[in-house]
């Protein structure tokens, strides 16, 4: 795969686009790259193009941008809600919705989450690192908008909320939708997904986002690891949506 | 959750089963179990019981059935036929396919397959063991059966297939299936899945696999991680599928 680095202000960009710091250092000093070497820029916002090394040296680096390419992204925004994880499993849902193409990602705090709020400064710009590492890895031309730790009363707070879903057991008193249910309705351009952390919701919490307009939406029979949920709910989701 | 053990031959067991040895070794030695302590057995094959240590010590571990639980297993059985992944990347593909459902897992090498047969007679030998792990772990009742590793070409030998897709890039000659088009069709008993290496099919092997009955099938503007690519196919299927 051609090398590829992130350059946020590309769409103000004239016919050259000068790289951060810390992406022309990566350019210049890690994969030594030079004048006249093909590489690929994006902003993170679903805008690439493909790109030739024009400068680089001590002072940073700079690209001339050649031809702009096909977005990859899905066709619905999707937001994940997520119940903060224990340890590194934050991490990789971070890095496996990013790869899945999800459009932002809100971390919240619930009753069941064992993680402290006190210890929850730095995470989100550790996760957009890790957002940042993904989508140059796996090629995503769009970064997800990660959001601060909230508690999940004040993200409740923003509804109510349009072609959102709440994820639950299957053995939850109402009966949940199914992935297969949502393929004869009109694909939204835009929803919701909130996602538990390891013990799962509250009565009181699911009770609560559905009042905020969240549907009780089920995988059925599979029992997962929490930090697989998140992104087997979203590539079912964006599976059936995929027109 | 309660802990589970792996009892192949429950099916013909009476009001009593025996543990094998190594699962005796893990209620007794391991989490220090005795008379008297809830358990759960399951049989690999869907079968499972809510049950209660009758004896255990030196010599092994018995468990009184108490009440069979309801399965909880996808509703269609899927066949994974997957190209070898690099090193670690197959344990990843076997243990996430275990824990999303997968009922069968036939690997297969193919042109651009990097791994050399000769290294591969001990690893389903492996990966049957990480299945089991990840079964245990996950409450899946069913452990996926799992092949020895065989030529792409004797696999496709075994052929015409039934319900079965290769999946491959959107950008392939033929407009390949979208997951959501699978909603509108019947769910099928059981289905196989074709998905190929790092770096990709070849043109005759697509050829191949699509005049044995192979659909094409594409997930879309997503560009995954290829030890990624089993369990965002399978979630997808089985969840268009989960009725």
């Amino acid at each position: 795969m051609v090398p590829r680095f992130f350059v946020p202000d590309l769409a103000s960009a004239g016919d050259v686009a000068r790289l951060p710091a810390g992406e022309a250092h990566h350019l210049v000093r890690v994969l030594r790259l030079g004048p006249g070497d093909r590489v690929q820029v994006f902003d993170g916002h679903g805008v690439e193009w493909r790109a030739q090394v024009k400068s680089a040296d001590r002072s940073g680096a700079t690209v001339a941008l050649l031809e702009p390419l096909e977005p990859r992204r899905p066709s619905v925004d999707l937001t994940l809600v997520q119940a903060v994880l224990k340890g590194e499993a934050m991490d990789e849902v971070v890095r496996d919705c990013t790869m899945v193409g999800v459009a932002s990602i809100r971390p919240v705090l619930t009753a069941h989450c064992t993680v402290k709020a006190s210890t929850m400064a730095a995470a989100p710009e550790r996760w957009r690192r890790i957002a940042l590492a993904a989508a140059k890895q796996c090629g995503a031309a769009r970064l997800p908008e990660i959001g601060s730790v909230v508690a999940f009363d004040d993200h409740l707070g923003r509804g109510p909320f349009q072609s959102a879903f709440i994820l639950v057991e299957p053995s939850v008193a109402s009966v949940p939708l199914r992935i297969r249910q949502l393929a004869s309705r009109p694909v939204p351009p835009e929803a919701v997904l909130f996602v538990g952390p390891e013990g799962g919701w509250t009565e009181d919490e699911r009770d609560r986002a559905v009042a905020a307009g969240c549907a009780p939406l089920s995988l059925g029979a599979l029992t997962l690891r929490a930090d697989a949920v998140p992104l087997v709910a979203a590539a079912a989701l964006l599976g059936v949506w995929d027109e």
